[in-house]
Protein backbone atom coordinates (compact mmCIF):
# COMPACT_ATOMS: atom_id res chain seq x y z
CA UNK A 1 0.00 0.00 0.00
CA UNK A 2 1.18 3.59 -1.24
CA UNK A 3 -0.10 6.56 0.88
CA UNK A 4 0.45 9.54 -0.66
CA UNK A 5 0.87 13.15 1.99
CA UNK A 6 1.48 17.44 1.58
CA UNK A 7 5.39 17.76 2.36
CA UNK A 8 8.74 16.39 2.85
CA UNK A 9 9.30 12.81 4.36
CA UNK A 10 9.44 13.90 8.14
CA UNK A 11 6.06 15.84 8.06
CA UNK A 12 3.74 15.31 10.85
CA UNK A 13 0.90 14.25 7.89
CA UNK A 14 3.65 11.41 7.23
CA UNK A 15 3.76 11.17 10.88
CA UNK A 16 -0.30 10.45 10.59
CA UNK A 17 0.14 8.32 7.81
CA UNK A 18 2.46 6.13 9.83
CA UNK A 19 0.00 5.86 13.22
CA UNK A 20 -3.20 5.41 11.77
CA UNK A 21 -2.16 2.69 8.74
CA UNK A 22 1.36 1.33 10.44
CA UNK A 23 4.25 0.60 8.37
CA UNK A 24 3.02 1.56 4.89
CA UNK A 25 5.04 3.14 1.72
CA UNK A 26 5.11 6.87 1.75
CA UNK A 27 4.56 9.73 -1.41
CA UNK A 28 5.86 13.20 -0.34
CA UNK A 29 4.14 15.77 -2.35
CA UNK A 30 4.43 18.87 -3.07
CA UNK A 31 1.67 20.43 -2.52
CA UNK A 32 -2.13 19.25 -1.76
CA UNK A 33 -3.52 19.19 -5.15
CA UNK A 34 -0.51 16.58 -5.61
CA UNK A 35 -2.14 14.70 -3.15
CA UNK A 36 -5.27 13.98 -4.53
CA UNK A 37 -3.36 14.01 -8.27
CA UNK A 38 -1.31 11.28 -6.77
CA UNK A 39 -4.63 8.93 -5.98
CA UNK A 40 -6.81 10.45 -8.74
CA UNK A 41 -4.06 9.01 -11.21
CA UNK A 42 -3.60 5.48 -9.13
CA UNK A 43 -0.34 6.58 -8.54
CA UNK A 44 -1.32 5.75 -5.22
CA UNK A 45 -4.13 3.75 -3.46
CA UNK A 46 -4.45 6.34 -0.81
CA UNK A 47 -3.78 9.77 0.95
CA UNK A 48 -3.78 11.53 4.04
CA UNK A 49 -4.82 15.24 4.08
CA UNK A 50 -5.27 17.45 7.35
CA UNK A 51 -8.80 18.64 6.95
CA UNK A 52 -9.46 20.95 10.23
CA UNK A 53 -7.19 21.99 13.59
CA UNK A 54 -8.10 22.48 17.09
CA UNK A 55 -6.05 26.17 17.23
CA UNK A 56 -6.32 26.95 13.46
CA UNK A 57 -9.44 26.04 11.84
CA UNK A 58 -10.73 23.83 9.01
CA UNK A 59 -8.59 23.84 5.73
CA UNK A 60 -11.39 25.14 3.05
CA UNK A 61 -8.42 24.74 0.35
CA UNK A 62 -8.88 20.72 0.98
CA UNK A 63 -12.36 20.86 1.26
CA UNK A 64 -12.45 22.46 -2.47
CA UNK A 65 -10.10 19.51 -3.18
CA UNK A 66 -12.60 17.44 -1.99
CA UNK A 67 -15.24 19.00 -4.37
CA UNK A 68 -13.31 19.00 -7.47
CA UNK A 69 -11.92 15.23 -7.43
CA UNK A 70 -14.28 12.24 -7.44
CA UNK A 71 -12.54 10.71 -4.38
CA UNK A 72 -14.05 9.47 -0.98
CA UNK A 73 -13.43 9.80 2.33
CA UNK A 74 -12.75 6.26 4.03
CA UNK A 75 -11.21 6.93 6.91
CA UNK A 76 -10.15 9.73 9.87
CA UNK A 77 -7.55 10.10 11.83
CA UNK A 78 -6.69 12.80 14.91
CA UNK A 79 -3.27 13.52 15.66
CA UNK A 80 -2.16 15.23 18.57
CA UNK A 81 0.61 17.79 18.15
CA UNK A 82 3.60 17.16 20.01
CA UNK A 83 6.52 19.89 18.52
CA UNK A 84 9.81 18.37 19.08
CA UNK A 85 13.08 20.58 20.13
CA UNK A 86 15.73 18.62 17.84
CA UNK A 87 19.54 19.06 17.73
CA UNK A 88 22.66 17.35 16.69
CA UNK A 89 23.76 14.21 18.55
CA UNK A 90 25.45 15.39 21.83
CA UNK A 91 24.70 18.96 22.07
CA UNK A 92 22.98 20.10 25.49
CA UNK A 93 19.89 22.31 25.47
CA UNK A 94 22.05 25.14 27.24
CA UNK A 95 24.01 25.11 24.04
CA UNK A 96 20.61 26.26 22.17
CA UNK A 97 20.67 29.58 20.79
CA UNK A 98 18.48 29.68 18.31
CA UNK A 99 14.70 27.72 16.87
CA UNK A 100 14.35 27.03 13.35
CA UNK A 101 11.14 25.65 11.78
CA UNK A 102 7.75 27.34 9.67
CA UNK A 103 6.21 29.71 11.41
CA UNK A 104 3.16 28.30 12.31
CA UNK A 105 5.48 25.80 14.90
CA UNK A 106 7.31 28.63 15.76
CA UNK A 107 4.41 30.89 16.92
CA UNK A 108 2.76 27.78 19.23
CA UNK A 109 5.79 27.35 20.83
CA UNK A 110 6.22 31.04 21.28
CA UNK A 111 5.83 30.39 25.34
CA UNK A 112 8.91 27.70 25.59
CA UNK A 113 11.16 30.08 23.64
CA UNK A 114 10.68 33.41 25.47
CA UNK A 115 11.03 31.58 28.42
CA UNK A 116 14.35 29.63 27.48
CA UNK A 117 15.63 32.63 25.44
CA UNK A 118 15.97 31.14 22.41
CA UNK A 119 15.73 32.93 19.36
CA UNK A 120 13.10 31.91 16.17
CA UNK A 121 14.11 32.03 12.65
CA UNK A 122 11.74 30.65 9.95
CA UNK A 123 12.05 28.23 7.30
CA UNK A 124 10.05 26.77 5.00
CA UNK A 125 8.99 23.97 7.00
CA UNK A 126 9.08 21.93 10.36
CA UNK A 127 10.87 18.83 8.57
CA UNK A 128 12.78 20.61 6.33
CA UNK A 129 14.20 22.30 9.10
CA UNK A 130 15.53 19.40 10.56
CA UNK A 131 17.51 18.59 7.31
CA UNK A 132 18.97 22.25 7.10
CA UNK A 133 20.19 21.90 10.23
CA UNK A 134 21.73 18.65 10.07
CA UNK A 135 23.38 20.19 7.29
CA UNK A 136 24.70 23.20 8.46
CA UNK A 137 26.19 21.48 11.62
CA UNK A 138 25.79 24.49 13.61
CA UNK A 139 25.53 22.98 17.87
CA UNK A 140 23.71 27.02 18.51
CA UNK A 141 20.37 26.00 16.72
CA UNK A 142 17.67 23.64 17.24
CA UNK A 143 14.55 22.41 14.98
CA UNK A 144 11.25 22.47 15.46
CA UNK A 145 9.41 19.34 13.75
CA UNK A 146 7.71 15.96 14.32
CA UNK A 147 9.36 12.91 16.48
CA UNK A 148 9.48 11.45 13.05
CA UNK A 149 11.67 13.94 11.49
CA UNK A 150 14.58 13.79 14.29
CA UNK A 151 14.77 9.54 13.82
CA UNK A 152 14.37 9.93 10.29
CA UNK A 153 17.72 12.35 10.29
CA UNK A 154 19.43 10.37 13.10
CA UNK A 155 18.84 13.83 15.58
CA UNK A 156 18.64 14.03 19.25
CA UNK A 157 15.18 14.73 20.49
CA UNK A 158 16.02 17.68 23.24
CA UNK A 159 12.94 17.69 24.73
CA UNK A 160 9.39 16.51 23.25
CA UNK A 161 5.90 18.49 23.69
CA UNK A 162 7.44 22.01 23.73
CA UNK A 163 4.37 23.46 22.26
CA UNK A 164 2.23 26.04 24.68
CA UNK A 165 -1.08 24.61 24.05
CA UNK A 166 -1.93 20.88 24.86
CA UNK A 167 -5.07 20.84 23.20
CA UNK A 168 -3.51 21.08 19.48
CA UNK A 169 -4.86 18.37 17.40
CA UNK A 170 -5.15 18.08 13.20
CA UNK A 171 -8.11 15.47 12.40
CA UNK A 172 -6.84 14.08 9.20
CA UNK A 173 -8.53 12.62 6.36
CA UNK A 174 -8.13 9.03 4.50
CA UNK A 175 -9.11 9.78 0.74
CA UNK A 176 -9.16 7.21 -1.93
CA UNK A 177 -10.45 6.10 -5.34
CA UNK A 178 -13.43 3.74 -4.21
CA UNK A 179 -15.84 3.93 -1.69
CA UNK A 180 -16.21 1.90 1.83
CA UNK A 181 -19.17 0.42 3.45
CA UNK A 182 -17.82 0.83 7.20
CA UNK A 183 -18.60 -1.93 9.66
CA UNK A 184 -17.95 -0.60 12.87
CA UNK A 185 -19.84 2.84 13.87
CA UNK A 186 -19.52 4.93 10.98
CA UNK A 187 -19.52 9.13 10.52
CA UNK A 188 -20.55 10.25 6.94
CA UNK A 189 -19.33 13.70 5.50
CA UNK A 190 -21.52 15.89 3.18
CA UNK A 191 -21.19 19.53 1.38
CA UNK A 192 -24.20 21.36 0.33
CA UNK A 193 -25.85 24.15 -0.67
CA UNK A 194 -28.70 25.85 0.38
CA UNK A 195 -31.34 28.69 -1.47
CA UNK A 196 -30.86 32.13 0.47
CA UNK A 197 -33.65 31.74 2.07
CA UNK A 198 -34.73 32.72 5.91
CA UNK A 199 -34.73 29.28 7.70
CA UNK A 200 -33.06 27.29 5.21
CA UNK A 201 -30.97 25.83 7.69
CA UNK A 202 -32.96 25.17 10.00
CA UNK A 203 -34.93 22.77 7.77
CA UNK A 204 -32.26 21.46 6.30
CA UNK A 205 -31.10 20.22 9.68
CA UNK A 206 -34.25 19.26 10.61
CA UNK A 207 -33.85 16.13 8.29
CA UNK A 208 -31.44 14.81 10.52
CA UNK A 209 -32.88 15.92 14.16
CA UNK A 210 -36.49 14.01 12.56
CA UNK A 211 -34.42 11.08 12.71
CA UNK A 212 -32.36 11.44 15.51
CA UNK A 213 -29.70 11.57 13.67
CA UNK A 214 -26.13 13.36 15.71
CA UNK A 215 -24.14 16.03 13.82
CA UNK A 216 -20.57 15.95 15.08
CA UNK A 217 -19.47 19.07 12.65
CA UNK A 218 -21.40 21.68 11.06
CA UNK A 219 -19.86 24.89 9.58
CA UNK A 220 -20.85 27.71 6.84
CA UNK A 221 -18.76 29.11 4.58
CA UNK A 222 -19.70 31.75 2.33
CA UNK A 223 -19.36 31.35 -1.52
CA UNK A 224 -16.98 34.33 -2.64
CA UNK A 225 -18.11 35.57 -5.78
CA UNK A 226 -21.76 34.34 -4.98
CA UNK A 227 -22.71 36.65 -2.25
CA UNK A 228 -25.37 35.71 0.38
CA UNK A 229 -24.32 31.88 -1.00
CA UNK A 230 -23.52 29.19 1.37
CA UNK A 231 -21.26 26.20 1.31
CA UNK A 232 -22.51 24.04 4.27
CA UNK A 233 -20.36 21.30 5.29
CA UNK A 234 -22.02 18.48 8.02
CA UNK A 235 -20.60 15.27 9.47
CA UNK A 236 -22.83 12.59 11.20
CA UNK A 237 -23.12 9.64 12.93
CA UNK A 238 -24.05 6.81 10.66
CA UNK A 239 -23.63 5.65 7.59
CA UNK A 240 -25.11 6.72 3.76
CA UNK A 241 -26.29 2.59 3.51
CA UNK A 242 -27.85 2.87 6.85
CA UNK A 243 -31.82 3.14 5.52
CA UNK A 244 -32.32 5.97 8.27
CA UNK A 245 -29.76 8.33 6.47
CA UNK A 246 -30.32 7.27 3.07
CA UNK A 247 -34.08 8.61 3.82
CA UNK A 248 -32.44 11.87 5.45
CA UNK A 249 -30.25 12.75 2.24
CA UNK A 250 -33.11 11.90 0.14
CA UNK A 251 -35.03 14.78 2.40
CA UNK A 252 -32.18 16.87 2.38
CA UNK A 253 -31.83 17.17 -1.51
CA UNK A 254 -35.65 18.76 -1.11
CA UNK A 255 -34.01 21.59 0.21
CA UNK A 256 -30.56 21.61 -0.82
CA UNK A 257 -29.40 23.38 -4.51
CA UNK A 258 -26.71 20.89 -4.58
CA UNK A 259 -25.77 18.30 -2.50
CA UNK A 260 -22.44 16.10 -2.09
CA UNK A 261 -21.78 12.98 -0.18
CA UNK A 262 -18.00 13.07 0.13
CA UNK A 263 -17.69 9.80 2.33
CA UNK A 264 -18.51 7.15 4.81
CA UNK A 265 -16.29 5.78 7.26
CA UNK A 266 -15.25 4.39 10.48
CA UNK A 267 -15.28 7.08 13.32
CA UNK A 268 -12.10 7.65 14.87
CA UNK A 269 -12.20 6.63 18.82
CA UNK A 270 -9.61 8.50 20.61
CA UNK A 271 -5.76 8.49 20.98
CA UNK B 1 -7.81 57.39 17.45
CA UNK B 2 -5.37 54.63 18.03
CA UNK B 3 -5.44 51.36 16.56
CA UNK B 4 -3.30 48.07 17.54
CA UNK B 5 -3.47 45.72 14.88
CA UNK B 6 -0.91 42.36 15.10
CA UNK B 7 2.10 42.13 12.87
CA UNK B 8 5.07 44.70 11.55
CA UNK B 9 4.07 48.14 10.07
CA UNK B 10 2.77 47.46 6.60
CA UNK B 11 1.02 44.43 7.71
CA UNK B 12 -1.87 43.22 5.84
CA UNK B 13 -3.71 43.98 8.85
CA UNK B 14 -2.74 47.72 9.24
CA UNK B 15 -3.61 48.10 5.61
CA UNK B 16 -7.37 46.84 6.75
CA UNK B 17 -7.07 49.75 9.94
CA UNK B 18 -6.37 51.98 7.02
CA UNK B 19 -8.99 51.22 4.41
CA UNK B 20 -11.83 50.50 7.14
CA UNK B 21 -11.01 53.86 9.30
CA UNK B 22 -9.00 56.29 7.49
CA UNK B 23 -6.07 57.97 8.65
CA UNK B 24 -5.57 57.03 12.11
CA UNK B 25 -2.50 56.14 14.23
CA UNK B 26 -1.72 52.26 14.54
CA UNK B 27 0.15 50.53 16.96
CA UNK B 28 1.63 47.25 15.53
CA UNK B 29 1.32 43.98 18.73
CA UNK B 30 3.92 40.87 18.35
CA UNK B 31 1.08 38.75 18.80
CA UNK B 32 -2.66 38.87 19.15
CA UNK B 33 -2.70 38.38 23.20
CA UNK B 34 -0.52 41.94 23.07
CA UNK B 35 -3.60 43.40 20.63
CA UNK B 36 -5.86 42.38 22.69
CA UNK B 37 -4.32 43.30 26.41
CA UNK B 38 -2.95 46.91 24.56
CA UNK B 39 -7.02 47.35 23.95
CA UNK B 40 -8.13 45.98 27.38
CA UNK B 41 -5.22 48.21 29.14
CA UNK B 42 -6.65 51.59 27.69
CA UNK B 43 -3.10 51.67 25.63
CA UNK B 44 -5.46 52.35 22.34
CA UNK B 45 -8.75 52.90 21.45
CA UNK B 46 -9.87 49.59 19.32
CA UNK B 47 -8.07 47.27 17.04
CA UNK B 48 -8.67 45.29 14.04
CA UNK B 49 -8.41 41.81 14.69
CA UNK B 50 -8.56 39.38 11.50
CA UNK B 51 -11.66 36.42 12.08
CA UNK B 52 -11.46 34.27 9.21
CA UNK B 53 -10.18 33.56 5.33
CA UNK B 54 -12.03 32.42 2.45
CA UNK B 55 -8.86 30.40 1.77
CA UNK B 56 -7.72 29.42 5.64
CA UNK B 57 -10.74 29.11 7.60
CA UNK B 58 -11.72 30.67 11.10
CA UNK B 59 -8.64 31.85 13.39
CA UNK B 60 -9.90 29.95 16.35
CA UNK B 61 -7.27 31.96 18.56
CA UNK B 62 -9.11 34.72 18.38
CA UNK B 63 -12.94 33.69 19.46
CA UNK B 64 -10.45 32.02 22.28
CA UNK B 65 -9.54 35.93 22.98
CA UNK B 66 -12.48 37.35 22.39
CA UNK B 67 -14.07 35.04 25.10
CA UNK B 68 -11.27 35.50 27.26
CA UNK B 69 -10.98 39.65 27.22
CA UNK B 70 -13.85 41.31 28.01
CA UNK B 71 -13.94 43.55 24.97
CA UNK B 72 -16.70 44.31 22.41
CA UNK B 73 -17.07 43.80 18.80
CA UNK B 74 -17.80 47.11 17.40
CA UNK B 75 -17.35 46.77 13.40
CA UNK B 76 -16.38 44.65 10.77
CA UNK B 77 -14.27 44.82 7.33
CA UNK B 78 -13.87 42.18 4.49
CA UNK B 79 -10.27 42.97 2.85
CA UNK B 80 -9.50 41.65 -0.32
CA UNK B 81 -6.41 40.07 -0.13
CA UNK B 82 -3.75 41.61 -3.01
CA UNK B 83 -0.07 40.42 -2.67
CA UNK B 84 2.21 42.68 -4.99
CA UNK B 85 5.57 41.73 -6.41
CA UNK B 86 7.93 44.60 -4.92
CA UNK B 87 11.27 45.46 -5.58
CA UNK B 88 13.80 48.11 -5.32
CA UNK B 89 13.20 50.83 -7.51
CA UNK B 90 14.39 50.67 -11.15
CA UNK B 91 14.63 47.15 -11.02
CA UNK B 92 12.41 45.07 -13.71
CA UNK B 93 10.38 42.31 -13.67
CA UNK B 94 12.86 40.31 -15.55
CA UNK B 95 16.00 40.27 -13.20
CA UNK B 96 13.69 38.76 -10.40
CA UNK B 97 15.12 35.19 -9.73
CA UNK B 98 14.01 34.94 -6.78
CA UNK B 99 10.78 35.85 -4.10
CA UNK B 100 10.76 36.55 -0.28
CA UNK B 101 7.55 36.44 2.10
CA UNK B 102 5.25 34.55 4.81
CA UNK B 103 5.01 30.86 3.92
CA UNK B 104 1.19 31.45 3.46
CA UNK B 105 1.86 33.82 1.34
CA UNK B 106 4.37 31.92 -1.38
CA UNK B 107 1.68 29.01 -1.02
CA UNK B 108 -1.20 32.22 -2.76
CA UNK B 109 1.35 33.15 -5.42
CA UNK B 110 2.32 29.76 -5.78
CA UNK B 111 0.90 29.05 -10.06
CA UNK B 112 2.34 32.63 -10.47
CA UNK B 113 6.20 32.55 -9.46
CA UNK B 114 6.20 29.19 -11.19
CA UNK B 115 5.31 30.26 -14.37
CA UNK B 116 7.81 32.89 -14.03
CA UNK B 117 10.46 30.66 -12.75
CA UNK B 118 11.07 32.62 -10.00
CA UNK B 119 12.21 30.50 -6.57
CA UNK B 120 10.25 31.06 -3.14
CA UNK B 121 12.12 31.65 -0.04
CA UNK B 122 10.34 31.87 3.12
CA UNK B 123 11.01 34.64 5.60
CA UNK B 124 9.01 35.18 9.50
CA UNK B 125 5.99 37.67 7.63
CA UNK B 126 4.86 39.93 4.69
CA UNK B 127 6.17 43.50 5.54
CA UNK B 128 9.31 41.98 7.18
CA UNK B 129 10.40 40.45 3.75
CA UNK B 130 10.17 43.79 2.24
CA UNK B 131 12.22 45.60 4.97
CA UNK B 132 14.82 42.72 4.87
CA UNK B 133 14.86 43.12 0.93
CA UNK B 134 15.13 47.15 1.22
CA UNK B 135 18.42 46.85 3.68
CA UNK B 136 19.39 43.75 1.55
CA UNK B 137 19.68 45.72 -1.26
CA UNK B 138 19.20 42.63 -3.68
CA UNK B 139 18.74 43.45 -7.89
CA UNK B 140 17.47 39.50 -8.23
CA UNK B 141 15.01 39.52 -5.65
CA UNK B 142 11.37 40.74 -4.75
CA UNK B 143 9.06 40.68 -1.81
CA UNK B 144 5.10 39.32 -1.55
CA UNK B 145 3.46 41.68 0.27
CA UNK B 146 0.62 44.34 0.71
CA UNK B 147 0.53 47.76 -1.52
CA UNK B 148 0.78 49.87 2.00
CA UNK B 149 4.43 47.84 2.96
CA UNK B 150 5.40 49.00 -0.52
CA UNK B 151 4.39 52.47 0.19
CA UNK B 152 5.92 52.15 4.04
CA UNK B 153 9.47 51.10 2.54
CA UNK B 154 9.16 53.69 -0.49
CA UNK B 155 9.96 50.29 -2.78
CA UNK B 156 8.18 49.32 -6.83
CA UNK B 157 5.48 47.55 -6.92
CA UNK B 158 6.43 45.29 -10.13
CA UNK B 159 3.29 43.56 -10.21
CA UNK B 160 0.00 43.90 -8.11
CA UNK B 161 -2.76 41.26 -7.32
CA UNK B 162 -0.50 37.97 -7.87
CA UNK B 163 -1.80 35.62 -6.13
CA UNK B 164 -3.60 32.40 -7.82
CA UNK B 165 -7.47 32.56 -6.17
CA UNK B 166 -9.43 36.22 -7.06
CA UNK B 167 -11.57 34.87 -3.95
CA UNK B 168 -8.60 35.34 -1.14
CA UNK B 169 -10.96 37.74 1.54
CA UNK B 170 -9.98 38.22 5.22
CA UNK B 171 -12.97 39.05 7.39
CA UNK B 172 -11.59 41.58 10.26
CA UNK B 173 -13.75 42.69 13.15
CA UNK B 174 -12.67 45.83 15.04
CA UNK B 175 -13.10 45.44 19.01
CA UNK B 176 -13.18 48.30 21.91
CA UNK B 177 -13.77 48.49 25.54
CA UNK B 178 -17.42 49.19 25.16
CA UNK B 179 -20.41 48.12 23.31
CA UNK B 180 -22.54 50.20 20.81
CA UNK B 181 -25.91 50.17 19.84
CA UNK B 182 -25.54 50.57 16.07
CA UNK B 183 -27.88 52.13 13.85
CA UNK B 184 -27.75 50.93 10.58
CA UNK B 185 -28.51 47.29 9.31
CA UNK B 186 -26.55 45.41 12.26
CA UNK B 187 -24.93 41.86 12.77
CA UNK B 188 -24.88 40.15 15.78
CA UNK B 189 -21.92 37.88 16.81
CA UNK B 190 -22.48 34.97 19.94
CA UNK B 191 -20.78 32.06 21.12
CA UNK B 192 -22.56 29.37 23.22
CA UNK B 193 -22.62 25.63 24.00
CA UNK B 194 -24.90 23.36 23.85
CA UNK B 195 -25.52 20.11 26.48
CA UNK B 196 -24.72 16.85 24.37
CA UNK B 197 -27.91 15.54 23.05
CA UNK B 198 -28.96 14.63 19.60
CA UNK B 199 -31.26 17.00 18.57
CA UNK B 200 -29.66 20.09 20.79
CA UNK B 201 -28.53 22.57 17.72
CA UNK B 202 -31.89 22.13 16.08
CA UNK B 203 -33.66 23.28 19.14
CA UNK B 204 -30.92 26.51 19.03
CA UNK B 205 -31.60 27.30 15.72
CA UNK B 206 -35.50 27.23 16.08
CA UNK B 207 -35.32 30.35 18.73
CA UNK B 208 -33.85 32.17 15.18
CA UNK B 209 -36.05 30.40 12.61
CA UNK B 210 -38.77 31.07 14.46
CA UNK B 211 -38.80 34.78 14.54
CA UNK B 212 -37.36 34.86 10.71
CA UNK B 213 -33.55 35.90 12.02
CA UNK B 214 -31.13 35.26 9.07
CA UNK B 215 -27.85 33.57 9.83
CA UNK B 216 -24.55 34.67 8.17
CA UNK B 217 -22.48 32.44 9.72
CA UNK B 218 -22.39 29.12 11.68
CA UNK B 219 -19.47 26.75 12.91
CA UNK B 220 -19.10 24.00 15.63
CA UNK B 221 -16.01 23.64 16.95
CA UNK B 222 -15.10 20.76 19.44
CA UNK B 223 -13.82 21.29 22.63
CA UNK B 224 -10.89 19.73 23.55
CA UNK B 225 -9.82 18.43 26.96
CA UNK B 226 -14.08 18.05 26.68
CA UNK B 227 -15.13 15.16 23.95
CA UNK B 228 -18.59 15.73 22.57
CA UNK B 229 -19.04 18.61 23.79
CA UNK B 230 -19.08 21.93 21.04
CA UNK B 231 -18.88 25.35 21.13
CA UNK B 232 -20.65 27.32 18.21
CA UNK B 233 -20.22 30.62 16.42
CA UNK B 234 -23.19 31.90 15.30
CA UNK B 235 -23.34 35.57 13.47
CA UNK B 236 -27.10 36.70 12.71
CA UNK B 237 -28.20 39.94 10.93
CA UNK B 238 -30.21 41.92 14.04
CA UNK B 239 -28.92 44.21 17.08
CA UNK B 240 -29.31 42.67 20.46
CA UNK B 241 -31.20 46.10 21.75
CA UNK B 242 -34.21 44.53 19.28
CA UNK B 243 -37.04 43.42 20.92
CA UNK B 244 -37.10 40.12 18.67
CA UNK B 245 -33.32 39.67 18.85
CA UNK B 246 -33.69 39.74 23.09
CA UNK B 247 -36.18 37.25 22.76
CA UNK B 248 -34.05 34.68 20.61
CA UNK B 249 -31.63 35.58 23.00
CA UNK B 250 -33.25 34.80 26.17
CA UNK B 251 -35.21 31.55 24.29
CA UNK B 252 -31.91 30.40 23.62
CA UNK B 253 -30.47 30.77 27.18
CA UNK B 254 -33.33 28.11 27.91
CA UNK B 255 -30.91 25.39 25.43
CA UNK B 256 -27.54 27.14 26.09
CA UNK B 257 -24.91 25.42 28.84
CA UNK B 258 -23.45 29.24 27.86
CA UNK B 259 -23.93 31.79 25.98
CA UNK B 260 -21.87 34.98 25.45
CA UNK B 261 -22.85 37.85 23.29
CA UNK B 262 -19.76 39.15 21.62
CA UNK B 263 -21.18 42.48 20.24
CA UNK B 264 -23.61 44.06 17.44
CA UNK B 265 -22.06 46.21 14.79
CA UNK B 266 -22.92 47.46 11.71
CA UNK B 267 -22.56 44.99 8.66
CA UNK B 268 -20.11 45.90 6.07
CA UNK B 269 -21.43 45.85 2.55
CA UNK B 270 -19.07 45.21 -0.18
CA UNK B 271 -16.05 46.45 -1.19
Amino acid sequence: MKVAFQGEAGAYSEQAVFEYLGAVETQPCESFDAVFAAVGSGGCDAALIPIENSLAGSIHQNYDLLMRYQLHIVGEYFLRVRHCLIALPNVKKSEIKKAISHPQALGQCDAYLRKHGIKAEAVYDTAGSVKMLKESGARDTAAIASRRAAELYEMQILEEGIEDSTENYTRFLMIAREAIQPDAEAKTSIVFTLRNEPGALFKALSVFALRDIDLTKIESRPLQGKPWEYLFYIDFIDATHEETTQRALDHLREYAAMLRVLGSYPRFKGN
